[in-house]
């Protein structure tokens, strides 16, 4: 009796990528035997269309759903253990799409040390759609809430390139060795700061909807409000060659990755020497206040910067 | 700042049906402070269109989804603990959707015991699209591995009804109290039974692709061969009104989620006092035997039932 096509692939492609947990992934589930400390889970879906372009690599697509449940670990300070996955693909789907997909696993399970526990596979009529559930560990983690008057506000890296990167795609920026469109395409999670970031921190999350909206939540969890100079939030080089103009578009942009935090004016050389530990560059770019739970975004001169909407959701009427 | 539509929606919905280590729903994981015994976990998605029809009450999509998942922890022996969820639908999708599918998933959590802890929702140009990753405890676990020469072939609840639902919902077969339709609609995860099979049962799993099918992967996992006696496979009041005719898509119909396992003949006391304990009835239908990993069908003549293919697959040529 042959192998149904569906089994043979997971054999083919899935199966080299199971931990040991898995049990090949030839059982009902996977079976973790204990779990070192506190068990730290989130999941997050992509759809062809709409996080990641039609026609897009597979292999880029499989990494960015792999790296944008990892960035979710990093903003509470875990450790990868590992992910289950759930596909659906047309059925005209070739095996070379399967094998890209597989690939781009196999090189993120290696960079970011965690495997494959668990899964589904199953046809659509409709777009390429993959969800995936990461488990990760802590001992103590990072929250959201926790944010106190006069906290710095922070952030890793650079802001806004994944916002350009998509506009670039679109032909509206100019991208001309493609760094704004890697950074849409490929984030990086810093889950290396982020674990140095605990106790440290008094709050912290990552930028996926934009950094004035993520810092509006950070806010509300605080019941505090923030202001931000637009100044010091970081701008690659990339971002800064595409000119002044899209100075909204990065602060409300989504995608980004980065670590958003706070933490006490008293932390400032703690923070500063956990970046420089795992050569992630951080930078203070606003502090919280007693204030509604609102962003204010200061300009160089000190007056208010107007933004018609603060960030990226998948229901409002607006979207980019 | 008002809370975007998506956030609204999943404080109006969703963190209701939160549990402890879900955090609100308002952080970028769940923490799960400590796991009692062993870690048991599956995911499952389901497409609108394939695992349901269009228009569904989400109600029903949302108890499906989570069932099949039960299934599962079902078939390992596990107790449930709690589930994230992904859901992508349509920017058209209304509140009363979502209302609903909250309903379906809080009536089936009061009655399985157990939590949300994290998610994502997003939209989708193309059809409902839902995905749920389980979280299930157990000191010891059934594995699909383990069935020895001789040992019986048994399964719970009756067979086949689900796929005369779905042929009963195309107006195939006559369902006048929709008994069958129900089947198909909203399975009946054998937990209860599951657990009680655990030392008793050599190898188990659920019937998710049919019943030739699933038992042809216990006979892979043991490198077995098995033999069903078609007449000992127990049919409904319903699916027996439907006709004899209806036999091969009874063994080869997928969605059945009752449980498929194998015990030793010296332990068919012990399933039946297990089986009675919980009330669900289970039924001898044949044993494996050492032969190539392949299921031999018997009519009540003792000759072999010719089936074309065992089940179902979501990439294989022909589909039901």
């Amino acid at each position: 009796m042959e192998l149904p096509l569906e089994f043979q692939r997971i054999a083919r492609h899935f199966a080299p990528l199971a931990g040991e947990g898995a049990l090949g992934l030839t059982d009902d589930a996977a079976v973790l035997a204990s779990i070192p400390g506190q068990l730290v889970l989130s999941a997050d879906a992509m759809v062809e269309g709409v996080h990641f372009p039609a026609g897009e690599a597979p292999d880029l697509v499989a990494r960015k759903l792999l790296r944008t449940n990892l960035s979710d670990l990093a903003a509470m300070g875990a450790r990868p253990l590992g992910y289950l996955l759930t596909i659906a693909v047309p059925r005209t789907t070739d095996e070379a799409w399967f094998a890209g997909f597989a690939a781009g696993l196999a090189a993120d399970q290696a960079e970011f040390g965690l495997k494959l526990l668990g899964g589904d596979s199953t046809s659509t009529p409709g777009p390429v759609t993959v969800s995936l559930t990461i488990l990760g560990t802590a001992h103590a983690v990072l929250r959201r809430v926790g944010a106190r008057e006069g906290d710095d506000v922070w952030v890793s890296g650079t802001i806004g390139d994944a916002a350009l990167g998509l506009l670039a795609l679109g032909g509206e920026v100019a991208d001309p060795d493609g760094f704004l469109v890697d950074r849409y395409r490929l984030p990086q999670p810093r889950l290396e700061l982020g674990r140095r970031l605990v106790g440290i921190a008094h709050a912290a999350m990552d930028v996926s909807d934009g950094l004035v909206q993520d810092l509006g939540h950070l806010c509300r969890a605080a019941g505090l409000g923030a202001v931000v100079e637009a100044a010091r939030v970081p701008a690659s080089p990339a971002a800064r060659a595409a000119g002044p103009g899209h100075l909204v578009r990065r602060l409300t942009g989504g995608d980004d990755y980065e670590l958003l935090f706070a933490a006490a004016p008293a932390a400032r050389d703690a923070v500063e020497r956990a970046a420089s530990a795992c050569g992630t560059p951080v930078m203070r770019v606003g502090r919280f206040r007693a204030a509604p739970a609102c962003v204010t975004v200061l300009d160089e001169r000190g007056a208010e910067i107007a933004l018609a909407r603060g960030g990226w959701s998948h229901f409002d009427a607006a979207e980019p």
